[in-house]
């Protein structure tokens, strides 16, 4: 928990208003971390709607399974949140760590447990020391308030070296509505749904149904487009949770002409922080965006996208400011999709470097080196196959994370 | 090139003998590096047959698709092999390349050029300067002898850190006959059929089509069977030539029962040389052989094994000889085979971990972490689904990794 601040941090933090409905509190479990807030609980006002995305991991930790069982609601009164376990493979002892935090929580706040909503993120396959956590709750239902939204997004980072928040005011019809989003992350991230832990709430009156088809939308555009190591995670949790307080216009499907802008604005919301968590990806020093183009479809672009994304090498050569884009190739060649060698065009920073099967003539790496040289690297690659693209994020393979990695648990 | 020699690199390095009907030499091109030889070329007498695997990567290298044409005729009586540029994504002037090399060779040896194979290995996307390489044939012919199998070993090396060879003496039927082997690779290592190259010779009287087969079959269970970085390169190339010279009773098929020892020295002869590719990963400290067992199918016990093997978060906890394992059971959960997750049992170094979906109780970590400090790491995951197996090799992901290829090219 001592690394240093990403180099890719963001240089200011926007500060989250409160969203009418929700509660945060934060407290110290001092299950694995020292002197830090590592418990969150947020409350939300009878008549939320609930939406989840989860891992798509068959080894998913118990608190995926137990949200995923309570979604059939579609409500929801409260979440817990801890850092530093993960209570993942811990068998079924994992399940009923969850049962009794939704228990505790509901204990005090009066409502069923099966509206509150668990999520854990840590070290797999440790038991969760699941009394200290029913032990702060009393505390955290007296502490909790409408304004800690930076110390909820804190208390749940790992190896994060900065908190992820975001923010946005965006119309339903003529009345402003508010999303607030939060996330963790950093390692083990190759969201095969979402990323470890991301969680947003609105004021907007949508229905769960509505709201899920509209998550599940967002989160393909947004999460499932970064990587930093595809490792994908175990208990990979993104959930939306809508208070109902606003007075807008009725939605009555996800197709509603009104709720478009907030669909566009979650979709925005939820890149903005995928790219955060990629951005402090372990050891990262540089953002890199692939975008492939004219593939035979959406999911080909998006496979070989990520096929160069995961690349070790392409990976380090970046981290070694070295514009080799001859692995960047050779990833697109053993993505497993269907392409045509001499059709394929390369660019880097703006500038091709290869077309038509081969470097393009008298090539001057000059402005590509430079390019290397910065923060923000950008990848295009154009595949002359069809209309199919996508674009996705990751960062570059350092240092810094063998360091992370090779020492996390100790 | 100054990498230092890999910590697993064998004690000691077999003599290869002479195989009647070889002969080999080795000579400097000057074409990327100074100072060492890094072209082999590589004669057959007349009735050699030839057999090859290759990369599955649709950005192959021109020598690939150049070896997959002649193969067809099964015959062979040369090879020419340069280290240090691959001839990969360089366009129609890469077969150019080739057609030009195998003339310039078939030339001084006075046999078809489309009997002489052609294997590249080293950057990407650079034109090869094949009239170097033409120009050092005369002094290459004049050269060739029976023993050279150390230099041939040695030229094609790339960011290898030691030469890997292999022999073995197996009879047909009561006649002896002799398995010469040797293989580069160290970093873009997730055969997709073969190494990087790898090239085995024979005196054995084995029919092309039923070579073929045998080598398919080796290959396997040895290169299809490791993996460095997940990375499947472009030049992967796996020759078998057999003379024919030893006199032993004719072999009519790949099932004949006079040939079972020799398939099974190939395929120990194959893995003996994986292995060593293994042990010359890039940044290895560590080898890590995976055993999956109990899968639903072999197929899957394959696919669960290499995405262990091919887990930065797994190979950097071993790297930092942290018993991480449940990191395992992440790779396990995101493998997309049929598991159940309370039917896994994890062993390290022999000892269980983790059974019924979750810790052993009263897990002592004490054995496990001395194993950790070893060389020799053994992974071993039981799945309880059904009889299918693998084992797998790869090493661990260290800083060394990123040293070397944050700054291959320049």
């Amino acid at each position: 928990m001592t690394n240093k601040t990403s180099p890719l941090a963001p240089a200011s933090t926007p500060s989250l208003p409160a969203i009418a409905g929700v509660k945060l509190a934060t407290a110290e479990s001092n299950i694995r971390y020292k002197n830090r807030p590592d418990l969150l609980l947020a409350t939300m006002d009878e008549g939320t709607q609930a939406a989840g995305v989860f891992t798509t991991s068959l080894t998913a930790a118990a608190p995926v399974a137990w949200c995923k069982h309570i979604l059939n609601s579609g409500k929801a009164r409260a979440m817990v949140v801890n850092a530093g376990n993960a209570n993942a493979f811990t068998g079924r002892k994992g399940m009923e760590a969850v049962e009794y935090i939704a228990q505790a929580a509901s204990a005090n706040l009066h409502c069923s447990p099966e509206h509150v909503y668990v999520a854990s993120t840590g070290v797999i396959g440790e038991p969760l020391a699941y009394d200290k956590i029913a032990h702060a709750m009393p505390n955290l239902t007296s502490s909790l308030n409408g304004d800690a939204w930076n110390q909820a997004a804190r208390s749940i980072m790992t190896t994060d070296t900065f908190m992820k928040v975001a923010t946005v005011t965006v119309k339903i019809g003529d009345t402003p509505v508010t999303i607030n989003g939060f996330a963790k992350g950093s390692g083990m991230i190759a969201p095969n749904m979402a990323t470890l832990l991301a969680f947003v709430f609105t004021d907007a009156h949508i229905p769960a149904p509505i709201l899920q088809e509209m998550l599940a939308q967002a989160n393909t555009v947004s999460f499932n487009c970064i990587t930093v190591d595809g490792d994908t995670s175990t208990n990979d949790t993104l959930l939306a949770f809508a208070t109902c307080k606003a007075k807008h216009v009725p939605i009555s499907s996800a197709e509603d002409k009104h709720i478009a802008p907030f669909q566009k604005a979650l979709a925005d919301l939820l890149t903005d922080l995928a790219i955060q968590v990629v951005k402090d990806g372990e050891g990262a020093q540089k953002l890199i965006t692939i975008a492939v183009e004219d593939a035979e479809s959406d999911k080909a672009a998006y496979t070989i996208a990520m096929t160069i994304a995961n690349s070790p090498l392409v990976k380090t050569a970046i981290a070694g400011e070295d514009a080799n884009w001859g692995r960047i190739v050779g990833a697109v060649g053993r993505a497993g999709e269907n392409i045509q060698q001499d059709k394929i065009t390369v660019s880097i920073g703006g500038i091709t470097v290869a077309k038509d099967g081969a470097r393009v003539p008298d090539y001057d790496e000059t402005p590509v080196n430079a390019h290397m040289k910065g923060q923000d690297i950008h990848i295009h690659v154009d595949l002359g196959m069809g209309k199919g693209a996508a674009t996705v994020y990751t960062c570059d393979l350092t240092h810094g994370y063998i360091d992370i990695n090779g020492s996390y648990r100790s």
